[in-house]
């Protein structure tokens, strides 16, 4: 099924308002989440709209969250979520950054008492129109065993960082902190295809080619894959992440991160609360003049765009060249969905009355 | 041979007097390089002495700089190096950025200017003493190239950060964007021995165990080696580094960062001045009271060092504890210097009548 991204707007809107949103951050939250369905990050869209309803349906999500930040200071705060969609606080979060950042020059926001907040690039990138470097992470449920461990003790817990250019189109780097995200897993299980060597270990911590070794006991490894290959890196950034995320913020951190599935339980002696992110804006202005920035930007990306490519290779990529040429695509022809989504979209719409139309 | 740290310490100092510095830029530039070799980086330590003064012979490097501000807001500012020694001007830019914090809660300093800054983790570990997190970077002369390409557009462009904690010493991860660094390309080198597959590929792009194929026109690999294994998410840090390093100051970005060896030409039409770095510093009470975050960063480590084993491990390592265990050997034991290092060493302490004595 091909979905215009007018049509899949008004359904996804329309749940969230079922849940009981407000007009507000029902169109916020759908912005957010379909921003990944048109970057062509299907595993972050609305393929988890019924994700959030079933967390909704557990209690763990409010769908009326009281936002606010609770410490702060010139260039720093912390949000405390209420519990609400990561969709809709991790916007009031970058905004509360950005605001920072025009007086301060910069500003970071570190979030505890959230859920999910779909793809990290989208809250880096709100930076750009201000003419200011964006940042956002978050962490996430453990599916991914540290160096030398069987343990999984952190989320794939993504960076996202968005740079502005002039003529060019803006930087944007947004990924996970593993080798391979958790998403790709899944394409290749609906597939019952193999892993490469590197994404996955077993319950043992040996190296596995089985997709569907999480399911029994596995780990995703950190970028990296392995200890020759620099996995203590990866280790080291998703740690990072989980930090600067959640232990900065007052939210769960590492292993007892909470689950996304709301038929998993929650971790036992959580030290804080609800999920955490992180994010940053900084004033390029800040640094030196924003047109002389900007284009030594455009400078760097076209040095960079015409890097001599390695055969088989017709060029090499910015970050953010891929997800810019799907939204192209997407937002013109629309977005496919696979029939399993389309499936679950329509059964969480038939509760409301709220119907999926191509 | 081995030698105390004190005589080591005595002896470049010397040096660096003797090519004009002050006492107390001598203080500071022996002080940072010899962190590399207290800490078991011995490729950052005193086996670059000679290197920084064939830079100074070549006009490359001032010994005298006018260290100064040249833009600055609450939370940020540029540093201009006046071409000196990164050893020292990377103390200057990171004092700034821990001052910045003390009042706007975090710091954020970029430097243009400089030259190599010896181990990044030695700036972001200045932070710990004032209960704040952290972060040194810096870019490189490029030896790496982009996932896709065949030509050094980065350089292995290192990110540090480091975490204070309460009872448990403080989390300080300070790695090369790489899949390995360049310094354990040399370790095989002077072994004759191959390297990994992943770490580099040849001047066609193709992967390749010949750990000497960068003097034969091949790259160093982006963290994850090739694309099917991340190795897009280490081109983009990489990318990060240099952008936060050398963009936001006006130092010379991407193919056109100096080089560290003097004999190597400089770069034509370089964009910007020098070498670039990006310091930060954030008070952990501009987020939540410091004893609260130190005490769940007791946890974090507690928690992930007891991480269950893979079967052929004995524990799980935090960032920093391998450098800080071979800290505490070598403070003691003295540091081991390779003959070819000793040669150097005796032969550039000679010009000056400088002894080095074990």
């Amino acid at each position: 099924m091909i979905i215009a991204y007018d049509r899949l707007f008004d359904f996804t809107y329309a749940v969230f308002k079922a849940i009981g949103c407000s007009d507000k951050h029902a169109t916020i939250a759908t912005k957010v989440l379909l921003s990944a369905d048109i970057r062509g990050i299907d595993s972050h869209g609305v393929a988890r709209l019924t994700g959030y309803v079933r967390l909704w349906e557990a209690g763990r999500v409010n769908a009326t969250p009281d936002i606010k930040i609770v410490h702060e200071t010139p260039s720093t705060a912390v949000v405390d979520g209420d519990k609400g969609l990561g969709l809709v606080v991790a916007p009031f979060a970058m905004q509360v950054a950005i605001d920072k950042a025009k007086i301060a020059g910069t500003g970071w926001v570190s979030v505890k008492n959230s859920n999910h907040f779909g793809i990290a690039g989208y809250h880096a990138m709100q930076a750009l129109q201000h003419d200011m470097i964006g940042m956002a992470m978050t962490n996430a449920s453990a599916l991914v065993a540290p160096t030398f461990s069987v343990e999984r003790m952190l989320g794939t817990n993504p960076i996202a960082v968005a740079i502005p250019a002039n003529q060019q189109p803006p930087f944007v780097a947004d990924f996970a902190t593993t080798t391979a995200a958790n998403g790709k897993l899944e394409i290749l299980q609906r597939k019952n295809a193999d892993a490469p060597l590197g994404w996955v270990q077993d319950k043992s911590g040996e190296p596995s080619t089985n997709a569907n070794e999480l399911k029994q006991g596995g780990a995703l490894l950190p970028l990296g894959s392995d200890r020759e290959h620099g996995s203590h890196k990866g280790y080291a950034l998703g740690s990072i992440v989980d930090i600067f995320s959640a232990v900065l913020s007052g939210a769960s951190y590492g292993p007892w991160a909470p689950p996304f599935p709301a038929y998993v339980p929650m971790p036992e002696n959580m030290p804080g609360e609800g999920l955490g992110h992180f994010f940053g804006a900084m004033r390029v202005d800040a640094f030196r003049p924003a047109d002389e920035f900007k284009s030594h930007m455009d400078n760097w990306i076209g040095r960079f765009r015409n890097a001599k490519p390695a055969s088989g290779h017709d060029k090499v990529l910015i970050p953010g060249d891929p997800e810019r040429e799907m939204e192209e695509v997407r937002i013109k022809k629309g977005i496919p969905l696979v029939d399993s989504v389309v499936d679950e979209l329509k059964l969480v719409g038939e509760k409301w009355g709220i119907e999926l139309k191509a």
